[in-house]
């Protein structure tokens, strides 16, 4: 059956106040090379199909629940 | 600046209950070809460095911060 791994993220021009905390975490237990973290959101679904109407599914999925497209963006890729 | 991407993933023999939350909500949506959604994190990371020194520098963040080792298992990719 064909996985799907779905990356979410948020708009580049929002500000990442998570990501903002972990990058502040980071530089004091002294990693101050980090000059920047941003966070997202990682799913893995197995969904039975395939092809342009598995793409399609797979589409209507994330702008219906998976990703707020107000303020995130996404990619997909499916494999197998 | 070399980009870390970072993808945090649950380890395959725990229950993940958030991701059986979301698969619920997809099937009841219609969505019945959804046989499995497991739920991750993503991280974007600006980190000044080079090669081996931030590969090792990547690793140790991941495990001291960013990952708990007892359930998560990560991968990352360096990019530039």
């Amino acid at each position: 059956m064909p996985q799907v791994k779905v990356i979410v993220t948020l708009k580049p021009s929002l500000l990442d106040a998570q990501g903002r905390v972990v990058k502040d975490a980071l530089q004091n237990m002294g990693y101050s090379d980090v000059e920047q973290v941003r966070i997202g959101k990682y799913m893995e679904l197995q969904v039975e199909g395939e092809g342009a109407e598995l793409d399609a599914k797979v589409k209507e999925m994330c702008e219906r629940l998976l990703v707020n497209p107000v303020i995130e963006n996404y990619r997909y890729e499916v494999i197998g």
